[in-house]
């Protein structure tokens, strides 16, 4: 941020001697302290003014160079997870998709393991394609196949061991970023071996918690997150057909013409999954849009399946299988399908309704 | 109540003339004021003192009856419904099984309708055997299968048709006694034909949110009971099972040793089904004792399948399939499985936890 | 509730034969069990038809008879209190001003002492005139003192004691009914002598509590009642002058016109005081009225000062000083001042709320 | 961040050919990609390790330069306000206290008026010295005097104007670096006169709310940010001096001996006055030290009255009136007090309660 030692454009007076407000900005700059009148554009928009920008990176271009990650770079005790951040370009070198999300692909070779640890900061996978990794939460293997949401919410041991010949890559999200702005992370190691090397076809929190509708007795009360380890891709794809199935009956469930969408929730509170991150799964039917619309605080999204264009702050993009685009805070977002388009997205949305910073707008309501 | 004439026990004087007394609690009398002294004991006893009586309704009885008034009683417009109340015997002739607590079983006999209509009464059925029952709940038909949970929120609309040649008898429970007593209630006709006679294998309410973990974007928000319609028994067997085989493999899960039970909770809350009824299921493994428990609040159980031994207050009842029993407040209660138990409990538990008034305790904590 | 032999006015069929239907009734009876059908009208009418009836106890009449309790009932162990508890005609002669609330005169003559002891039923008192009695509350000294509303939540010990040559009267107000019905009372003895018999100006929780907006770090924590002890009249009286100040100067702040009002709140939640009682002040300004009211749930009002006309279900009542009324639920209420009109109200609306059963409308919207 | 060419250290396989490891780096560097392994430390450390630093403003040299700034630099439109931000030295040339809040010194010459204008960032006043200046929040005007602890929740209009002929100073309390992060903010102009030029005593706001415990019937209803606009000084010292004499009458009341705090709260809630800032006041007696802590997340101290030291991650600095200092996130901090030492504190507590991140511990259990 730059001090110009011009003073303010203000129609209150007359501008001061240009020396002597030099020798104040400089007395200022010597006493740690920084007038807010030349600084107050920047610091307090109208509207947001994102530094993180609109930015698409193509799996045509991710998943190569997680591979050669493989081929070169070994996983274990240290580096701890061969995780591969995606950066905003808007965010000066960090390696940040935006002011508070991290996502990441993450690569793990045949038979590799990455050692067990924890932390506060939230974590979940998204599982684009392949299978035969198994992450241990806890204690409890949880199995990755393709479709697939899986949570690490904050402080649980984790660690992941792939029991096959192939390579395995996902979408990691967590909110390090978030984290890291605030000083508020913690971090263990804990064991190099997993916990638990069994490779269940469900978790033990699923055989606890996957029930619709029902809890176990012996473990109710809210949780800050879900303790649901893993929402399969089954049950998300039969939300999703039956909630256009339904339209078609005439009956409501979707979002707006042709879009549905379910979100993944904490069954003990009804509400978001982890308590700073927000994550849906939407599917457009081949030849729908949706309607514009801006969002305080900022979402990435990957391509799961199909085909269509992210217009993002007014640029067009077209975007397939595996691609991963931000949507930025309050920027002018519309997805239009041209095959049907199922995507996954997150969002740091629970971060600002809690704080009472939530605003949603249509394209028209707000202006733009 | 009555109102003994004599002066309470008390260290602090001398009782006055007897008289004088007389003539005073005659005016009392007169002017609708009523002496606390003659009354606390019975008013404020050191611990719930329930006029409600442990009680045990034999389906052997039951359904004879309830069938009997198939034969006997048309169901339609006015009576509304061909339902008949377990009366307590402790609560004077009212037709409730506990002070807050209705039970009835519900008849329906070869293509019967009961026509709609509406209530602020929360309610829901549980169905111990039979089919062929659509419950129409706010438009939506929800089939009635044996082992289901069906929801009837307060003030929707609702009615009944019975599709096939077998007569179907299931479980109502509501709280009726609860608005009864301090004056809540409302209560609406609607049409008397059903205003959708489909007979779908799901309710829509399933097809949006009977996807574990998942909710319908476009229908989020908190509300006061569960929008899932039904709760289906293959759901709640497995879960059932699971807890079951966890314990089995050595993890937590049950509530106690070979004792599983779910809680039927609401989606967009993680709390209770019912702003006022609390429902769980539970399973017995044959050869196992739940330990003795007290519980302020009243509790409705039928048995689904099994056999054993309901010890209320300290009085043995075999219990098998269909019989419902009535444990009142704080009454020591413990289940005992001769053939692994299920039975389905539903209790008024959210009033007093609403409230501040709920508390628990083991036998031995109670001194009881 | 009587069961009718004759069958229900249906249009669904045809009359069964009157001598089985008397046979089939009788078994009904034998195995306790009630038709609906017989008993729906009384048992969910169209909109509340409470047992309780509006009325009015009249101070002159009230307080004579309390007086006349001093002198020939002594206060002590057993008997606990002496208070005289006002009683709706309408409730089959219990105790009950309405199906939830209790309300009673207390009297305590010069020098005596009531002994402690504490139970889960919550209690507050209002005083109507006259000081001098503390009441020790979880061991702090509470002076009472006119206009005065105090608090003793659900399982604090108390006892109380007058200190001078005069007998003081004053409202006590008690969810005893709800406890009562519902069987969720406990109760226990505390010392026959008071634990502080000291009388501080101002409670410790006064101290610590009476700041507005200020709460002491070292007690924060939501609590179910609120923690202060004492509501003083000054403060009421205060909140009340400036609602109607700001009034006349054209600002918000009044219910109505010429209708000022507060709510006694809980500083650790900002809800009610007790979670089953609400409790408010209300001044009318000479010459005005309420807008006529419909409330699901019941409440007692006591004029405070001034004079005028309550109208409750279409009967007039002109009250003043100290008399006590009753508004059953769902009755239309309306209020007129002829002189400046002061009056404390308590209802059961928290209970209603947290169940999700509470409504209100005006009293054209009921069309009533 | 830097992005170092060598490999992790890791304990799992051999360092890959530094040639080919160069090679993909730069091809991460081109696609917008950022491993973790090389990042982690810094990232995800073991405890939080703030680039924000403990540190220290004078008032003996914020004051003089405010002051400069009144004399050289005019208050109008466009600049808005005449604040200076004190400027943590770790945060890279940001005008940021800590990586959430804002602290300034604001200064009004006589007789000047700041413009109104509203926006989404949350604000507070507190005044050390002084007074004369009414704030105008959403056009209720509000004296400012010494002691006083102000609120403009976000989106409410405001200005402020100087009445007297002397100038006043005070401190600016605002989570901006919090929204400016995470892109949140919105702002509107107001008018440049303000709407409301009168000086009463008291404000609308404390006329309707600052009655201990009691809300006005009209406008109850939670509210995100205290709808009390100013907590005087004369509640605030009035209740941390009944602390300090129920801690010497044996009676608990302070946070540890000798130590007496009070928090700001929202009435209608009972939590933090704002949502995403804490406000409290300490006052700790000559002689006494509070125990060594640590806290998740930042806050920012003044010294209002007395003499002590500051002992912030290992150092002391001597602090007196009118001192600013910031403590940063889990830092080690102690206060010791030479005189009587009044302080007022804000924090940004409430966002990482809010989010699950909060973590105290006294210096003990830091092991630190």
């Amino acid at each position: 941020m730059t001090a110009p030692t011009t003073p303010p454009n203000t129609e209150a007076g007359e501008p001061a001697d240009e020396q002597e407000l030099k020798a104040l900005y400089q007395q200022f700059d010597a006493a740690n302290m920084i007038p807010l009148w030349t600084q107050i554009d920047d610091l307090m928009p109208h509207q947001p003014t994102p530094r993180a920008v609109p930015y698409l990176w193509r799996w045509s271009e991710l998943y190569p160079l997680a591979k050669r990650s493989g081929d070169l770079v070994p996983v274990g005790r240290g580096g701890e997870r061969r995780a591969i951040a995606l950066a905003n370009p808007g965010l000066g070198g960090m390696p940040f998709a935006t002011p508070t999300l991290w996502a990441a692909i993450q690569y793990l070779g045949p038979h590799e393991v990455a050692p067990e640890h924890r932390h506060t900061q939230n974590a979940f996978r998204f599982v684009l394609e392949g299978e035969g990794v198994w992450t241990v939460v806890n204690g409890d293997p949880v199995a990755m196949r393709r479709g697939d949401f899986l949570l690490t919410p904050g402080w649980n041991f984790h660690g992941h061991q792939n029991v096959t010949n192939a390579p395995m890559a996902w979408l990691d999200g967590l909110d390090i970023p978030l984290a890291y702005q605030n000083d508020t992370g913690f971090f263990e190691f804990g064991p190099d071996d997993l916990t638990d090397t069994s490779t269940p076809e469900r978790s033990r929190a699923e055989r606890l918690w996957a029930h619709p509708g029902l809890q176990p007795v012996a473990l109710l009360g809210r949780r800050p997150s879900s303790p649901l380890a893993a929402y399969r891709w089954e049950h998300t794809d039969r939300a999703l057909t039956e909630q256009l199935a339904l339209e078609d009956e005439g009956y409501p469930g979707t979002v707006e013409a042709g879009h549905a969408a379910v979100r993944f929730t904490n069954p003990t509170t009804g509400g978001d999954v982890l308590p700073t991150i927000r994550a849906d799964f939407h599917r457009l039917r081949a030849g729908t849009a949706t309607a514009a619309r801006h969002e305080v605080g900022s979402s990435v999204w990957q391509v799961f399946t199909g085909r269509g264009t992210a217009v993002i702050g007014g640029v067009e993009h077209s975007v397939e299988h595996g691609d991963v685009f931000v949507v930025p805070s309050w920027a002018r977002f519309e997805l239009r399908a041209e095959k049907q388009l199922d995507l996954f997205r997150f969002s740091d949305a629970p971060v600002f309704e809690s704080l009472n910073q939530f605003r949603q707008a249509t394209g028209t309501e707000a202006g733009a």
